[in-house]
Protein backbone atom coordinates (compact mmCIF):
# COMPACT_ATOMS: atom_id res chain seq x y z
CA UNK A 1 0.00 0.00 0.00
CA UNK A 2 1.41 3.29 -0.94
CA UNK A 3 -0.92 5.31 1.88
CA UNK A 4 -4.41 4.97 1.63
CA UNK A 5 -4.16 3.95 -2.17
CA UNK A 6 -4.43 0.69 -3.10
CA UNK A 7 -1.23 -0.52 -5.06
CA UNK A 8 -0.41 0.02 -8.57
CA UNK A 9 0.01 -3.34 -10.51
CA UNK A 10 1.07 -3.55 -13.30
CA UNK A 11 0.25 -7.93 -15.04
CA UNK A 12 2.15 -9.14 -17.93
CA UNK A 13 0.60 -11.68 -19.68
CA UNK A 14 -3.32 -12.43 -20.24
CA UNK A 15 -3.72 -16.24 -21.07
CA UNK A 16 -6.52 -17.28 -19.02
CA UNK A 17 -4.82 -17.07 -15.70
CA UNK A 18 -3.25 -13.86 -16.06
CA UNK A 19 -6.32 -12.07 -17.35
CA UNK A 20 -8.11 -13.56 -14.27
CA UNK A 21 -4.99 -11.94 -11.74
CA UNK A 22 -5.93 -8.55 -13.59
CA UNK A 23 -9.37 -8.99 -13.22
CA UNK A 24 -9.41 -9.52 -9.58
CA UNK A 25 -6.96 -6.35 -8.76
CA UNK A 26 -9.35 -3.97 -11.53
CA UNK A 27 -12.34 -5.00 -9.17
CA UNK A 28 -10.77 -4.80 -5.98
CA UNK A 29 -9.68 -1.08 -7.08
CA UNK A 30 -5.88 -1.19 -7.70
CA UNK A 31 -4.49 1.28 -10.52
CA UNK A 32 -3.61 -2.04 -13.11
CA UNK A 33 -1.71 -1.88 -15.78
CA UNK A 34 -1.86 -4.85 -18.61
CA UNK A 35 0.42 -5.97 -20.93
CA UNK A 36 0.80 -8.78 -23.35
CA UNK A 37 2.39 -9.73 -26.39
CA UNK A 38 -0.73 -9.88 -29.01
CA UNK A 39 -2.69 -6.83 -27.66
CA UNK A 40 -6.15 -7.73 -28.40
CA UNK A 41 -6.28 -10.16 -25.42
CA UNK A 42 -5.94 -7.03 -23.38
CA UNK A 43 -9.20 -5.30 -24.73
CA UNK A 44 -11.84 -7.05 -22.18
CA UNK A 45 -9.68 -5.80 -19.44
CA UNK A 46 -9.47 -2.39 -20.85
CA UNK A 47 -13.37 -2.36 -20.98
CA UNK A 48 -13.30 -3.21 -17.21
CA UNK A 49 -10.96 -0.11 -16.06
CA UNK A 50 -7.20 -2.02 -16.68
CA UNK A 51 -4.65 0.36 -18.71
CA UNK A 52 -2.97 -0.90 -21.92
CA UNK A 53 0.32 -0.84 -22.03
CA UNK A 54 1.06 -0.49 -25.68
CA UNK A 55 5.51 -1.09 -24.93
CA UNK A 56 6.44 -3.44 -22.16
CA UNK A 57 8.66 -0.40 -20.94
CA UNK A 58 5.64 1.31 -20.34
CA UNK A 59 4.41 -1.52 -18.23
CA UNK A 60 7.06 -1.88 -15.70
CA UNK A 61 7.31 1.86 -15.43
CA UNK A 62 3.58 1.83 -14.29
CA UNK A 63 3.78 0.19 -11.06
CA UNK A 64 6.30 -0.80 -8.23
CA UNK A 65 5.05 -4.32 -8.68
CA UNK A 66 4.95 -5.94 -11.93
CA UNK A 67 3.55 -9.54 -12.09
CA UNK A 68 4.23 -12.05 -14.69
CA UNK A 69 2.31 -14.90 -15.90
CA UNK A 70 4.06 -16.42 -18.81
CA UNK A 71 4.61 -20.21 -19.77
CA UNK A 72 7.96 -20.34 -18.45
CA UNK A 73 10.76 -18.32 -16.67
CA UNK A 74 12.67 -18.16 -20.23
CA UNK A 75 9.52 -16.17 -21.91
CA UNK A 76 9.78 -13.80 -18.62
CA UNK A 77 12.85 -13.11 -19.12
CA UNK A 78 12.35 -12.56 -22.83
CA UNK A 79 9.61 -10.27 -22.30
CA UNK A 80 11.05 -8.42 -19.89
CA UNK A 81 14.41 -7.68 -21.98
CA UNK A 82 13.38 -4.52 -23.45
CA UNK A 83 12.37 -3.35 -20.03
CA UNK A 84 15.90 -4.01 -18.19
CA UNK A 85 16.32 -0.26 -17.68
CA UNK A 86 13.14 0.20 -15.70
CA UNK A 87 13.45 -2.52 -13.43
CA UNK A 88 15.59 -1.11 -10.60
CA UNK A 89 13.66 -0.44 -7.55
CA UNK A 90 10.34 -2.91 -9.02
CA UNK A 91 9.58 -5.62 -7.69
CA UNK A 92 9.12 -8.65 -10.27
CA UNK A 93 6.80 -11.82 -9.25
CA UNK A 94 6.32 -14.39 -11.05
CA UNK A 95 3.58 -16.78 -11.17
CA UNK A 96 4.42 -19.64 -14.10
CA UNK A 97 5.45 -23.07 -13.91
CA UNK A 98 9.20 -24.13 -14.11
CA UNK A 99 12.02 -25.64 -12.22
CA UNK A 100 13.45 -24.74 -8.89
CA UNK A 101 16.64 -24.04 -10.91
CA UNK A 102 14.60 -22.10 -13.16
CA UNK A 103 13.96 -19.99 -10.03
CA UNK A 104 17.01 -19.68 -9.11
CA UNK A 105 17.89 -18.50 -12.18
CA UNK A 106 15.06 -15.81 -12.53
CA UNK A 107 16.41 -14.88 -9.33
CA UNK A 108 19.82 -13.88 -10.12
CA UNK A 109 18.71 -12.23 -13.66
CA UNK A 110 15.73 -10.23 -11.79
CA UNK A 111 18.39 -9.22 -8.92
CA UNK A 112 21.44 -8.22 -11.50
CA UNK A 113 19.32 -6.04 -12.99
CA UNK A 114 18.21 -3.96 -9.62
CA UNK A 115 14.50 -5.25 -8.99
CA UNK A 116 13.28 -7.85 -6.20
CA UNK A 117 11.90 -10.99 -6.78
CA UNK A 118 9.42 -13.57 -5.50
CA UNK A 119 8.12 -16.48 -7.48
CA UNK A 120 4.99 -18.07 -6.94
CA UNK A 121 2.70 -19.95 -8.15
CA UNK A 122 -1.48 -19.87 -8.12
CA UNK A 123 -2.65 -23.34 -7.17
CA UNK A 124 -5.93 -23.15 -8.91
CA UNK A 125 -8.10 -22.70 -12.02
CA UNK A 126 -8.44 -19.44 -13.20
CA UNK A 127 -11.92 -18.84 -12.38
CA UNK A 128 -10.74 -19.47 -8.51
CA UNK A 129 -8.61 -16.18 -8.00
CA UNK A 130 -9.66 -13.75 -5.93
CA UNK A 131 -11.62 -16.26 -3.81
CA UNK A 132 -10.84 -16.56 -0.28
CA UNK A 133 -9.87 -19.63 0.16
CA UNK A 134 -7.51 -19.68 -3.27
CA UNK A 135 -4.16 -20.92 -2.20
CA UNK A 136 -1.49 -19.37 -3.77
CA UNK A 137 2.81 -19.24 -2.35
CA UNK A 138 5.16 -17.62 -3.02
CA UNK A 139 9.19 -17.99 -2.13
CA UNK A 140 12.03 -15.45 -2.11
CA UNK A 141 12.55 -11.99 -1.06
CA UNK A 142 10.82 -11.66 1.97
CA UNK A 143 10.37 -7.75 2.24
CA UNK A 144 8.34 -8.21 -0.97
CA UNK A 145 6.00 -10.00 0.81
CA UNK A 146 5.92 -8.09 3.25
CA UNK A 147 5.64 -4.88 1.48
CA UNK A 148 2.73 -5.88 -0.64
CA UNK A 149 1.33 -9.17 0.89
CA UNK A 150 -2.33 -6.92 1.17
CA UNK A 151 -1.99 -6.37 -2.22
CA UNK A 152 -1.11 -10.20 -3.42
CA UNK A 153 -4.24 -11.58 -1.19
CA UNK A 154 -6.32 -9.58 -3.51
CA UNK A 155 -5.73 -12.91 -5.52
CA UNK A 156 -6.42 -15.18 -2.92
CA UNK A 157 -7.20 -15.26 0.78
CA UNK A 158 -4.99 -17.98 1.57
CA UNK A 159 -1.75 -16.58 0.42
CA UNK A 160 1.78 -18.01 2.11
CA UNK A 161 5.61 -17.05 1.99
CA UNK A 162 7.05 -20.51 2.18
CA UNK A 163 10.76 -19.32 2.79
CA UNK A 164 13.39 -16.49 1.21
CA UNK A 165 14.68 -19.17 -0.79
CA UNK A 166 13.35 -17.68 -4.69
CA UNK A 167 13.32 -21.55 -6.00
CA UNK A 168 10.87 -23.46 -2.96
CA UNK A 169 7.97 -21.87 -4.46
CA UNK A 170 8.58 -24.01 -7.60
CA UNK A 171 10.24 -27.07 -5.69
CA UNK A 172 6.46 -27.28 -3.88
CA UNK A 173 4.67 -26.60 -7.34
CA UNK A 174 6.47 -29.41 -8.60
CA UNK A 175 5.68 -32.00 -5.49
CA UNK A 176 2.12 -30.90 -5.25
CA UNK A 177 1.71 -30.83 -8.95
CA UNK A 178 2.63 -34.14 -9.78
CA UNK A 179 -0.29 -35.75 -7.91
CA UNK A 180 -2.99 -34.12 -10.85
CA UNK A 181 -2.05 -36.20 -14.03
CA UNK A 182 -1.82 -39.58 -12.06
CA UNK A 183 -4.84 -38.96 -10.19
CA UNK A 184 -7.38 -37.91 -13.38
CA UNK A 185 -5.61 -40.41 -15.46
CA UNK A 186 -7.41 -42.70 -12.86
CA UNK A 187 -10.59 -41.12 -12.52
CA UNK A 188 -10.72 -40.93 -16.69
CA UNK A 189 -9.90 -44.52 -16.74
CA UNK A 190 -13.02 -45.15 -14.24
CA UNK A 191 -14.98 -43.23 -16.50
CA UNK A 192 -14.12 -44.98 -19.39
CA UNK A 193 -15.26 -48.18 -17.18
CA UNK A 194 -18.51 -47.36 -16.20
CA UNK A 195 -19.26 -46.08 -19.76
CA UNK A 196 -18.74 -49.39 -21.00
CA UNK A 197 -21.17 -50.73 -18.87
CA UNK A 198 -23.66 -47.94 -20.27
CA UNK A 199 -23.83 -46.31 -17.22
CA UNK A 200 -22.46 -42.16 -17.55
CA UNK A 201 -19.37 -40.76 -15.94
CA UNK A 202 -21.33 -38.21 -14.10
CA UNK A 203 -22.48 -40.88 -11.87
CA UNK A 204 -19.13 -41.71 -10.07
CA UNK A 205 -18.50 -38.48 -9.28
CA UNK A 206 -20.00 -38.38 -6.25
CA UNK A 207 -18.28 -41.47 -4.82
CA UNK A 208 -14.86 -40.62 -6.99
CA UNK A 209 -15.26 -36.92 -4.85
CA UNK A 210 -15.15 -38.37 -1.47
CA UNK A 211 -12.51 -41.10 -2.53
CA UNK A 212 -10.45 -37.87 -2.48
CA UNK A 213 -11.70 -36.88 0.97
CA UNK A 214 -10.72 -39.87 2.02
CA UNK A 215 -7.30 -39.78 0.24
CA UNK A 216 -6.79 -36.78 1.71
CA UNK A 217 -7.59 -37.69 5.38
CA UNK A 218 -4.46 -39.83 4.63
CA UNK A 219 -1.77 -37.33 3.60
CA UNK A 220 -0.90 -36.64 7.25
CA UNK A 221 -0.55 -40.19 8.37
CA UNK A 222 1.66 -40.71 5.14
CA UNK A 223 3.87 -37.81 5.66
CA UNK A 224 4.64 -38.80 9.24
CA UNK A 225 5.44 -42.22 8.48
CA UNK A 226 7.87 -40.72 5.66
CA UNK A 227 9.00 -38.46 8.01
CA UNK A 228 9.85 -40.60 10.58
CA UNK A 229 10.80 -43.42 8.16
CA UNK A 230 8.94 -45.72 10.23
CA UNK A 231 6.71 -47.81 7.98
CA UNK A 232 5.74 -50.70 10.31
CA UNK A 233 2.25 -48.96 11.47
CA UNK A 234 0.61 -50.46 8.24
CA UNK A 235 -3.05 -48.60 7.35
CA UNK A 236 -2.89 -50.19 3.90
CA UNK A 237 0.26 -52.62 3.25
CA UNK A 238 2.19 -52.50 0.31
CA UNK A 239 0.73 -56.55 -0.22
CA UNK A 240 -2.79 -55.25 -0.15
CA UNK A 241 -2.22 -52.95 -3.16
CA UNK A 242 -0.43 -55.79 -4.69
CA UNK A 243 -3.51 -58.25 -4.37
CA UNK A 244 -5.54 -54.98 -5.49
CA UNK A 245 -3.47 -54.91 -8.56
CA UNK A 246 -4.52 -58.59 -9.73
CA UNK A 247 -8.07 -56.92 -10.18
CA UNK A 248 -6.82 -54.65 -13.00
CA UNK A 249 -6.41 -56.99 -15.84
CA UNK A 250 -9.87 -58.12 -15.10
CA UNK A 251 -11.03 -54.01 -15.73
CA UNK A 252 -9.10 -54.18 -18.76
CA UNK A 253 -10.67 -57.15 -20.21
CA UNK A 254 -14.16 -56.05 -18.65
CA UNK A 255 -14.49 -52.71 -19.09
CA UNK A 256 -12.20 -52.49 -22.39
CA UNK A 257 -9.80 -50.31 -21.02
CA UNK A 258 -6.41 -50.31 -21.15
CA UNK A 259 -4.67 -50.52 -18.25
CA UNK A 260 -0.81 -50.54 -19.24
CA UNK A 261 -0.14 -47.18 -17.93
CA UNK A 262 -0.72 -48.70 -14.66
CA UNK A 263 2.65 -51.26 -14.97
CA UNK A 264 5.35 -49.01 -13.60
CA UNK A 265 2.88 -48.72 -10.59
CA UNK A 266 2.81 -52.38 -9.99
CA UNK A 267 6.72 -52.38 -10.37
CA UNK A 268 6.81 -49.92 -7.91
CA UNK A 269 5.32 -52.22 -5.32
CA UNK A 270 7.21 -55.58 -6.23
CA UNK A 271 10.20 -53.33 -5.97
CA UNK A 272 9.10 -52.12 -2.65
CA UNK A 273 8.00 -55.99 -1.64
CA UNK A 274 11.50 -57.00 -2.78
CA UNK A 275 13.13 -54.60 -0.15
CA UNK A 276 11.23 -55.93 2.58
CA UNK A 277 8.64 -53.26 2.58
CA UNK A 278 5.68 -55.62 1.96
CA UNK A 279 3.74 -55.45 4.83
CA UNK A 280 4.83 -52.29 5.53
CA UNK A 281 2.64 -49.01 4.64
CA UNK A 282 2.34 -47.77 0.99
CA UNK A 283 4.07 -44.88 2.20
CA UNK A 284 7.09 -46.76 1.97
CA UNK A 285 6.97 -46.29 -1.80
CA UNK A 286 8.70 -43.13 -1.11
CA UNK A 287 11.89 -44.87 -0.39
CA UNK A 288 11.83 -46.86 -3.62
CA UNK A 289 11.15 -43.64 -5.23
CA UNK A 290 14.36 -42.06 -4.50
CA UNK A 291 16.95 -42.65 -7.82
CA UNK A 292 19.33 -43.72 -4.62
CA UNK A 293 17.22 -46.68 -4.13
CA UNK A 294 18.06 -47.80 -7.78
CA UNK A 295 20.12 -50.47 -8.64
CA UNK B 1 -35.33 -55.17 11.71
CA UNK B 2 -37.51 -57.73 13.45
CA UNK B 3 -39.93 -55.96 15.04
CA UNK B 4 -38.71 -53.29 17.65
CA UNK B 5 -35.26 -55.78 18.35
CA UNK B 6 -31.98 -54.64 16.49
CA UNK B 7 -31.65 -57.52 13.51
CA UNK B 8 -28.66 -59.95 15.08
CA UNK B 9 -25.65 -59.91 12.20
CA UNK B 10 -22.80 -62.41 11.48
CA UNK B 11 -19.80 -60.77 10.28
CA UNK B 12 -17.31 -63.53 8.89
CA UNK B 13 -13.71 -62.10 8.38
CA UNK B 14 -11.99 -60.30 11.05
CA UNK B 15 -9.29 -58.43 9.42
CA UNK B 16 -8.67 -54.86 10.36
CA UNK B 17 -12.21 -53.93 8.33
CA UNK B 18 -13.91 -57.29 9.06
CA UNK B 19 -13.12 -56.18 12.87
CA UNK B 20 -14.02 -52.66 12.33
CA UNK B 21 -17.61 -53.63 10.93
CA UNK B 22 -18.28 -56.18 13.84
CA UNK B 23 -17.56 -53.35 16.53
CA UNK B 24 -19.90 -50.70 14.92
CA UNK B 25 -22.54 -53.90 15.44
CA UNK B 26 -21.51 -54.41 18.73
CA UNK B 27 -21.40 -50.56 19.74
CA UNK B 28 -24.93 -50.17 18.21
CA UNK B 29 -26.52 -52.80 20.31
CA UNK B 30 -27.14 -55.60 17.22
CA UNK B 31 -26.72 -59.40 18.64
CA UNK B 32 -23.46 -60.00 16.56
CA UNK B 33 -21.86 -63.44 15.88
CA UNK B 34 -18.34 -63.34 14.41
CA UNK B 35 -15.99 -65.72 12.83
CA UNK B 36 -12.25 -65.76 11.99
CA UNK B 37 -9.79 -69.04 10.67
CA UNK B 38 -8.12 -67.99 13.18
CA UNK B 39 -9.96 -67.95 15.98
CA UNK B 40 -7.98 -65.65 17.79
CA UNK B 41 -8.53 -62.54 16.03
CA UNK B 42 -11.81 -62.55 17.57
CA UNK B 43 -11.58 -62.54 21.34
CA UNK B 44 -11.51 -58.20 21.17
CA UNK B 45 -14.84 -58.58 19.83
CA UNK B 46 -15.98 -60.91 22.35
CA UNK B 47 -14.44 -59.02 25.12
CA UNK B 48 -16.86 -55.99 23.97
CA UNK B 49 -19.70 -58.01 23.81
CA UNK B 50 -19.73 -60.49 20.83
CA UNK B 51 -20.96 -64.08 20.39
CA UNK B 52 -18.01 -66.36 18.79
CA UNK B 53 -19.10 -69.38 16.67
CA UNK B 54 -16.45 -71.72 16.43
CA UNK B 55 -18.15 -73.30 13.43
CA UNK B 56 -18.74 -71.26 10.37
CA UNK B 57 -22.01 -73.24 10.45
CA UNK B 58 -23.25 -71.90 13.46
CA UNK B 59 -22.24 -68.33 12.39
CA UNK B 60 -24.63 -68.68 9.26
CA UNK B 61 -27.42 -70.49 11.58
CA UNK B 62 -26.53 -67.54 14.24
CA UNK B 63 -28.15 -64.42 11.81
CA UNK B 64 -30.48 -63.96 9.10
CA UNK B 65 -28.10 -61.03 8.09
CA UNK B 66 -24.67 -62.64 7.41
CA UNK B 67 -21.86 -59.96 6.18
CA UNK B 68 -18.34 -61.16 4.51
CA UNK B 69 -15.35 -59.32 4.90
CA UNK B 70 -12.80 -61.62 3.12
CA UNK B 71 -10.10 -61.28 0.73
CA UNK B 72 -11.77 -62.18 -2.23
CA UNK B 73 -14.89 -64.08 -3.55
CA UNK B 74 -13.16 -67.28 -4.08
CA UNK B 75 -11.93 -66.75 -0.35
CA UNK B 76 -15.53 -66.33 0.40
CA UNK B 77 -17.03 -69.18 -0.62
CA UNK B 78 -14.43 -71.41 0.39
CA UNK B 79 -15.39 -70.31 3.97
CA UNK B 80 -18.96 -70.28 3.19
CA UNK B 81 -18.47 -73.81 1.63
CA UNK B 82 -19.21 -75.99 5.05
CA UNK B 83 -22.35 -73.76 5.34
CA UNK B 84 -24.03 -73.99 2.05
CA UNK B 85 -26.95 -76.28 3.93
CA UNK B 86 -27.45 -73.33 6.10
CA UNK B 87 -27.75 -70.63 3.70
CA UNK B 88 -31.04 -70.87 2.69
CA UNK B 89 -33.64 -67.95 3.64
CA UNK B 90 -30.44 -65.55 4.61
CA UNK B 91 -28.86 -62.55 2.97
CA UNK B 92 -25.38 -62.63 1.90
CA UNK B 93 -23.89 -59.66 2.27
CA UNK B 94 -19.96 -59.60 0.75
CA UNK B 95 -17.86 -56.60 1.50
CA UNK B 96 -14.43 -57.41 -0.33
CA UNK B 97 -12.43 -56.15 -3.34
CA UNK B 98 -13.08 -58.18 -7.04
CA UNK B 99 -14.22 -57.87 -10.64
CA UNK B 100 -17.61 -57.65 -12.05
CA UNK B 101 -17.70 -61.05 -13.84
CA UNK B 102 -16.57 -62.37 -9.93
CA UNK B 103 -19.29 -60.49 -8.42
CA UNK B 104 -21.83 -62.15 -10.93
CA UNK B 105 -20.28 -65.40 -10.35
CA UNK B 106 -20.46 -64.91 -6.61
CA UNK B 107 -24.68 -64.05 -6.98
CA UNK B 108 -24.86 -66.97 -9.19
CA UNK B 109 -23.21 -69.04 -6.05
CA UNK B 110 -25.08 -67.75 -3.46
CA UNK B 111 -28.62 -67.68 -5.37
CA UNK B 112 -27.95 -71.38 -6.13
CA UNK B 113 -27.68 -72.17 -2.32
CA UNK B 114 -30.87 -70.35 -1.73
CA UNK B 115 -30.03 -67.44 -0.37
CA UNK B 116 -30.61 -63.17 -1.70
CA UNK B 117 -27.06 -61.66 -2.70
CA UNK B 118 -25.99 -57.95 -1.89
CA UNK B 119 -22.59 -56.93 -3.17
CA UNK B 120 -21.07 -54.03 -1.49
CA UNK B 121 -17.63 -51.58 -0.71
CA UNK B 122 -16.37 -49.46 1.97
CA UNK B 123 -15.45 -46.36 0.61
CA UNK B 124 -13.13 -45.68 3.42
CA UNK B 125 -10.80 -46.89 6.17
CA UNK B 126 -11.61 -49.30 9.01
CA UNK B 127 -11.26 -46.11 11.57
CA UNK B 128 -14.06 -44.39 9.74
CA UNK B 129 -16.43 -47.59 9.88
CA UNK B 130 -19.82 -46.23 11.76
CA UNK B 131 -19.25 -42.56 11.05
CA UNK B 132 -22.07 -40.22 9.67
CA UNK B 133 -20.21 -39.30 6.46
CA UNK B 134 -18.33 -42.57 5.62
CA UNK B 135 -19.97 -43.88 1.81
CA UNK B 136 -20.82 -47.86 1.49
CA UNK B 137 -22.42 -49.03 -1.66
CA UNK B 138 -24.02 -51.87 -2.32
CA UNK B 139 -25.67 -53.63 -5.76
CA UNK B 140 -27.60 -56.40 -6.01
CA UNK B 141 -30.77 -57.73 -4.70
CA UNK B 142 -32.95 -54.69 -3.86
CA UNK B 143 -34.80 -56.99 -1.25
CA UNK B 144 -31.75 -57.31 0.40
CA UNK B 145 -31.32 -53.63 0.94
CA UNK B 146 -34.52 -52.60 1.86
CA UNK B 147 -34.72 -55.13 4.69
CA UNK B 148 -31.92 -54.32 5.71
CA UNK B 149 -30.66 -50.30 5.00
CA UNK B 150 -31.52 -49.44 8.34
CA UNK B 151 -28.99 -52.57 9.87
CA UNK B 152 -26.50 -51.34 7.02
CA UNK B 153 -26.10 -48.00 7.98
CA UNK B 154 -24.83 -48.49 11.30
CA UNK B 155 -21.91 -49.28 9.00
CA UNK B 156 -21.61 -45.78 7.36
CA UNK B 157 -24.75 -42.92 7.48
CA UNK B 158 -23.99 -42.65 3.72
CA UNK B 159 -25.28 -45.85 2.27
CA UNK B 160 -26.44 -46.05 -1.36
CA UNK B 161 -27.80 -48.96 -3.21
CA UNK B 162 -26.55 -48.84 -6.80
CA UNK B 163 -28.80 -51.01 -8.61
CA UNK B 164 -29.85 -54.28 -9.66
CA UNK B 165 -26.94 -55.92 -10.79
CA UNK B 166 -24.53 -57.66 -8.43
CA UNK B 167 -21.74 -56.50 -10.76
CA UNK B 168 -22.51 -52.91 -9.91
CA UNK B 169 -20.27 -52.27 -6.96
CA UNK B 170 -17.68 -53.96 -8.36
CA UNK B 171 -17.44 -51.59 -11.17
CA UNK B 172 -17.72 -48.81 -9.32
CA UNK B 173 -15.37 -49.78 -6.76
CA UNK B 174 -12.61 -50.18 -9.65
CA UNK B 175 -13.62 -46.89 -11.78
CA UNK B 176 -13.12 -45.23 -8.34
CA UNK B 177 -10.54 -47.21 -6.25
CA UNK B 178 -8.51 -46.28 -9.97
CA UNK B 179 -7.44 -42.90 -8.53
CA UNK B 180 -6.06 -44.14 -5.30
CA UNK B 181 -2.33 -45.38 -5.90
CA UNK B 182 -1.96 -43.33 -8.74
CA UNK B 183 -2.31 -40.26 -6.52
CA UNK B 184 -0.71 -41.26 -3.61
CA UNK B 185 2.30 -42.04 -5.62
CA UNK B 186 2.31 -38.50 -6.91
CA UNK B 187 2.50 -37.39 -3.13
CA UNK B 188 5.23 -39.81 -2.27
CA UNK B 189 7.17 -38.52 -5.33
CA UNK B 190 6.30 -35.36 -3.71
CA UNK B 191 7.45 -36.37 -0.76
CA UNK B 192 10.52 -37.24 -1.72
CA UNK B 193 11.43 -34.27 -3.66
CA UNK B 194 11.15 -31.93 -0.62
CA UNK B 195 13.15 -34.27 1.80
CA UNK B 196 15.90 -34.16 -0.60
CA UNK B 197 15.83 -30.29 -0.06
CA UNK B 198 16.24 -30.49 3.38
CA UNK B 199 12.35 -30.26 4.15
CA UNK B 200 9.76 -32.50 5.95
CA UNK B 201 7.01 -34.36 4.45
CA UNK B 202 4.55 -32.76 6.65
CA UNK B 203 5.27 -29.34 5.30
CA UNK B 204 3.25 -30.40 2.02
CA UNK B 205 0.22 -31.84 3.37
CA UNK B 206 -1.62 -28.49 4.02
CA UNK B 207 -1.06 -27.99 0.22
CA UNK B 208 -1.79 -31.32 -1.20
CA UNK B 209 -5.04 -31.55 0.58
CA UNK B 210 -6.19 -28.08 -1.20
CA UNK B 211 -4.79 -29.49 -4.51
CA UNK B 212 -7.15 -32.78 -4.44
CA UNK B 213 -9.80 -30.19 -3.53
CA UNK B 214 -9.24 -28.44 -6.24
CA UNK B 215 -9.31 -32.19 -8.39
CA UNK B 216 -12.56 -32.80 -6.54
CA UNK B 217 -13.95 -29.44 -8.08
CA UNK B 218 -12.69 -30.37 -11.56
CA UNK B 219 -14.72 -33.93 -11.46
CA UNK B 220 -17.98 -32.57 -12.71
CA UNK B 221 -16.75 -30.58 -15.23
CA UNK B 222 -14.52 -33.76 -16.42
CA UNK B 223 -17.41 -35.68 -16.42
CA UNK B 224 -19.59 -33.55 -18.28
CA UNK B 225 -16.90 -33.51 -21.03
CA UNK B 226 -16.64 -37.23 -21.23
CA UNK B 227 -20.48 -37.92 -21.20
CA UNK B 228 -21.08 -35.35 -24.22
CA UNK B 229 -17.96 -36.25 -26.06
CA UNK B 230 -17.41 -32.47 -26.33
CA UNK B 231 -13.67 -31.28 -25.29
CA UNK B 232 -13.34 -28.39 -27.22
CA UNK B 233 -14.12 -25.95 -23.79
CA UNK B 234 -10.98 -26.91 -21.99
CA UNK B 235 -10.24 -25.30 -18.83
CA UNK B 236 -6.39 -27.26 -19.34
CA UNK B 237 -5.85 -28.70 -22.07
CA UNK B 238 -3.73 -31.79 -23.21
CA UNK B 239 -0.90 -29.67 -24.82
CA UNK B 240 -0.81 -27.75 -21.54
CA UNK B 241 0.01 -30.72 -19.53
CA UNK B 242 2.33 -32.06 -22.45
CA UNK B 243 4.18 -28.46 -21.23
CA UNK B 244 4.74 -29.48 -18.02
CA UNK B 245 5.54 -33.17 -18.48
CA UNK B 246 9.09 -31.18 -19.61
CA UNK B 247 9.49 -30.11 -15.85
CA UNK B 248 9.84 -33.56 -14.87
CA UNK B 249 13.01 -34.33 -16.45
CA UNK B 250 14.33 -31.18 -14.16
CA UNK B 251 12.54 -32.78 -10.95
CA UNK B 252 14.38 -35.92 -11.41
CA UNK B 253 17.77 -34.23 -11.89
CA UNK B 254 17.18 -31.70 -9.02
CA UNK B 255 15.09 -33.45 -6.21
CA UNK B 256 16.76 -37.19 -6.83
CA UNK B 257 13.73 -39.16 -7.57
CA UNK B 258 12.65 -41.48 -10.34
CA UNK B 259 9.86 -40.18 -12.58
CA UNK B 260 10.04 -43.11 -14.79
CA UNK B 261 6.64 -44.17 -13.55
CA UNK B 262 5.33 -41.19 -15.28
CA UNK B 263 6.65 -42.08 -18.88
CA UNK B 264 3.50 -43.80 -19.65
CA UNK B 265 1.19 -41.17 -18.49
CA UNK B 266 3.04 -39.14 -21.03
CA UNK B 267 2.89 -41.33 -23.94
CA UNK B 268 -0.93 -40.94 -23.53
CA UNK B 269 -0.34 -37.42 -24.03
CA UNK B 270 1.23 -37.83 -26.82
CA UNK B 271 -1.20 -40.40 -28.29
CA UNK B 272 -4.45 -37.65 -27.41
CA UNK B 273 -2.25 -34.88 -29.14
CA UNK B 274 -1.61 -36.93 -32.50
CA UNK B 275 -5.21 -38.18 -32.35
CA UNK B 276 -5.99 -34.27 -32.74
CA UNK B 277 -6.92 -33.59 -29.05
CA UNK B 278 -4.09 -31.06 -28.20
CA UNK B 279 -6.13 -28.38 -27.82
CA UNK B 280 -8.73 -29.89 -25.72
CA UNK B 281 -9.36 -30.78 -22.18
CA UNK B 282 -7.86 -33.17 -20.51
CA UNK B 283 -10.85 -35.30 -20.09
CA UNK B 284 -10.00 -36.00 -23.80
CA UNK B 285 -7.61 -38.88 -22.34
CA UNK B 286 -10.30 -40.66 -21.61
CA UNK B 287 -11.15 -41.40 -25.14
CA UNK B 288 -7.09 -42.53 -25.31
CA UNK B 289 -7.73 -44.90 -22.38
CA UNK B 290 -10.05 -47.35 -24.11
CA UNK B 291 -9.29 -50.24 -26.11
CA UNK B 292 -10.99 -50.16 -28.88
CA UNK B 293 -9.16 -46.24 -29.84
CA UNK B 294 -5.62 -48.23 -30.07
CA UNK B 295 -4.03 -49.52 -33.23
Amino acid sequence: MTGNHPTSVTIIGLGSMGAALAEAFVKAGHPTTVWNRTAAKAAPLIAMGANHAEAIEDAVTASPLVITCLTTFEDTRLALEPAVTSLPGRAVVTLNSGSPAGARQMATWVNGHGARFLAGAVKNVPSAVGARDTLLYYSGDETVFEEFETTLKVLGGDTVHLGGGADLAALYEMAVGAILLPALVGFFQGAAAVQAHGLEAQSMVRFAGKWLDMIKSLLPVYAEEIDSGDYANAVSSVNLFLAGAAHDDDLATEANVDTTWLVPLYDLLRRAAEAGHGDHSISALTEVLRKSAQA
